[in-house]
């Protein structure tokens, strides 16, 4: 057992330093490799495929609302980047810059790509003419590179992979309705797929995105407390539209600006994954999203028939749609079993020659731990149902943690006192002045998370400044 | 029918103009528009559909081999696109270069990938210590950039798609082993998925890829008798190995350098299922990667039950896993039918009042434009064996076409008078130098295509310079 407590010992446990437990689950359960610039990273085999089927079931649920994906152009003209103030002012001092091409230094220099607004309003502006072209529903799987000063993997990096919808719509109505809706498509995505319960919210004014007139956003509490913006949804209104001169000829036969949204999930949703579900062993990975559902580990191998049926159950469970694999590398049975647990492989199927005298086969749960003994011809029937009791588990702890780490605050000294006691979010009134946001992030660390949509009462004032409240806030320290 | 004709009278003949013809196409499918950066496009729904079919197909393909997809940054530094000699002399010269971060200037440089061997082999040489290791099989869809003085939709333009497996291994002749399965891999994939025959061979020493060892190609013929490079696999032997020091511990205890392998196929694929099946009605699809595979178009919509029973139609045919849309615009049925065939879906279902009638609807294929009356009950059955003929007619059509054009030349007179007058490949006989290659190109405008697997004998002699010949090459002009 030396070699197999060696391999779990390289884990630092969470309640000793999340920061470092955190680093090391990435890099033991092989999700990425830092590369030679930083904050770009390699995102390795275990860790791409974790992404893929983020990718399947998320652009599942756009495709299922209309979306299209389409491939925008990596690079931008410095012109055009400028052409929206707020956004270049938000997103200017953050981008590379590509000067040359080729031999040849360019005429105008080009951003990679921080976002895409400007390249889909450039493109919807000569494409879209009447009501008839109306809405677009574009969405596209891609890199994007900001120049962020500190960098950790998944949670901030200078390049990151995401999707970004941008859609163009008749009506203000229209717009705000696919607005709502993308981040509807969010929050039940990571509720249902990667059983993270999340927070949805307005960012206040301070928060927004740059360019936008309001934005939604889902949040998730990480195991240590903080918060982890998931995926945010934008209303841009015509202001992108004015800036470009996105017009569309309406059925009245008058000339009308489109309204516009834009929506964004990233990679960063694997650090929360990580987060809210992890432990001392490494990844727990709900079964939705797991690449591999099962692994199948056979003890004493080298006996008559053991792997010949371990082999078998792998077909068999393949053959029924369970996404599974067989350890049959020489390694130790607990070493694999170790190796297994660090990935957050949902669930372990034992098999040894007594097993196989039984016609029965062990089932560990990554998640509990707990063991169940199930008859070779009911695993086909017995995994599914176990792969799903394993999600919703998962899901209703997550829930309650989430609900056991929100407090209220209706003084000032009591918003201190609990965000440095108690790892968790705040609800707490707010009077709309963004002095207050300001002080409160200075003195406490705390951020405004979002204007909840479900909104109650705390108190009938401001908890930084005695005024009168006008929202209901969601504080807390983020990633 | 005035409208009707004039969407088809947009797309000029193929016979009339052959490139004008396929600009016209790319544009009128609704494939891609242009951007405002040269060589830079935008790929819209209707282009960037195909792709995905052609991802998900040859993705398949690749996990089947044991292939794992990876993600590696989007950025070189300018010294590691340097470590070896060859690559970076064939690249240096058509990269991007990114030299600010932000508001300051980068201390080093970076490309913006135009391939990625140099990042692969920076994170394999820390990643692989022991033969235990290998081999490592990795992939990746992504985008690259190569700064093109000569731009053209899908068939070259600064920014394309592709994906870039590269494999490392133990041995040499497990690296040429993988290196010719690949090939296969695009072969099969491009007969059976794209309809599209290919010549495999090897590229000559002018040709091959700046640092390989050796390049395999396969090589499609288009309607007008062009070559088009369709997908290349390459041996590197263990010439990167050394250069960034790549070096594991074989069971013997000895440091070997590992022998490696990199293979890609691009978006330059879409322009070759455009010219090969293509006609003067616009796109013509293979069922098998068609994004729809089958257009129900009412006819007399508004007649009772019409459109009722078209969406059940849709609906079961759906179920049947059928890729299957429905038109119910307000267009006339004649423009509708235009559409479809410039959008090149393979099957048509016509349904009008007195079709509903009799419990009939009307299936009329793309590619030979024959129609068939089939009942409702035999739809479901029915379309999938037309999709398949289809597909295999289509293939067929596109091997008697690339068969009926190759030619044989044993001299250089006859040499030049085939290249000018008669569209289509040449096999020709070649000592193995390249200063006749230089020559035919130079007074031909043909380029060896490649050293084919499968080698006869034309002549003795050199076609060129009449020096006894090494190689059946096979010759043309190309895109």
């Amino acid at each position: 057992m030396a070699k197999e407590k060696k391999l779990v010992e390289q884990i630092t446990s969470r309640e000793e330093n999340f920061a470092q437990w955190y680093t090391d689950v990435v890099i033991k359960a092989n999700l990425i490799a830092y590369s030679n610039i930083k904050g770009f990273m390699v995102i390795k085999p275990a860790g791409y495929a974790i992404w893929e089927q983020i990718q399947s079931h998320l652009d599942a649920r756009f495709k299922q609302t209309g979306v299209e994906n389409v491939s925008m152009p990596l690079l931008i003209p410095e012109s055009l980047l400028q052409k929206e103030k707020d956004h270049v002012e938000g997103f200017a001092p953050e981008v590379a810059w590509v000067t040359h091409g080729g031999m040849e230094p360019l005429q105008e220099r080009l951003c990679v790509r921080p976002t895409s607004e400007t390249l889909f309003c450039d493109f919807y502006k000569d494409d879209v003419h009447s009501y008839r072209d109306l809405p677009r529903l574009y969405n596209q799987w891609c890199s994007v590179v900001r120049w962020e000063k500190e960098t950790r993997p998944f949670l901030r990096s200078r390049e990151f992979l995401w999707q970004e919808g941008h859609t163009i719509h008749a009506t203000a109505e229209e717009a705000e309705e696919r607005t709502e809706m993308m981040l509807k498509v969010y929050a039940d995505f990571c509720a249902e797929d990667l059983a993270i319960p999340t927070i949805k919210g307005q960012k206040t004014e301070k928060e927004k995105f740059a360019g936008a007139e309001h934005t939604y956003t889902i949040e998730a509490m990480m195991h240590d407390g903080r918060a982890l913006q998931s995926g945010t949804s934008h209303n841009f209104g015509d202001g992108f539209a004015r800036a470009f001169g996105m017009q569309f000829t309406d059925k009245d036969n008058t000339l009308h600006y489109v309204s516009q949204t834009s929506w964004g999930l990233s990679t960063r949703i694997i650090g929360a994954l990580i987060m809210v579900h992890g432990d001392d062993s490494g990844l727990v990975l709900p079964p939705k999203i797991a690449p591999v559902q099962v692994m199948v580990v056979p003890i004493r191998q080298d006996a008559e028939g053991v792997l010949d049926k371990a082999k078998e159950l792998r077909e068999e469970l393949r053959a029924a749609g369970i996404r599974t694999n067989l350890d049959d590398t020489d390694k130790s049975p607990g070493w694999k079993f170790a190796e297994q647990e660090i990935r957050g492989i949902p669930l372990r199927l034992e098999l040894g020659p007594k097993d196989l005298a039984q016609g029965q086969a062990v089932l560990v749960r990554r998640d509990t731990r707990e063991k169940e003994v199930v008859p070779f011809g009911e695993l086909a029937e017995r995994i599914p149902a176990l792969l799903e009791t394993i999600q919703s588990d998962m899901y209703n702890r997550a829930k309650e943690h989430l609900e056991a780490h929100i407090y209220e605050a209706a003084s000032y000294p009591e918003f201190k006192e609990t965000i440095t006691k108690k790892p968790g979010f705040i609800r707490a009134m707010w009077c709309g002045d963004q002095a207050c946001e300001d002080q409160i992030k200075e003195e406490t660390g705390a951020t405004s998370r979002c204007i909840p949509f479900e909104q109650t009462k705390v108190s009938d004032v401001c908890v930084c400044c005695g005024k009168p409240a006008k929202h209901l806030v969601l504080w807390g320290r983020s990633y």
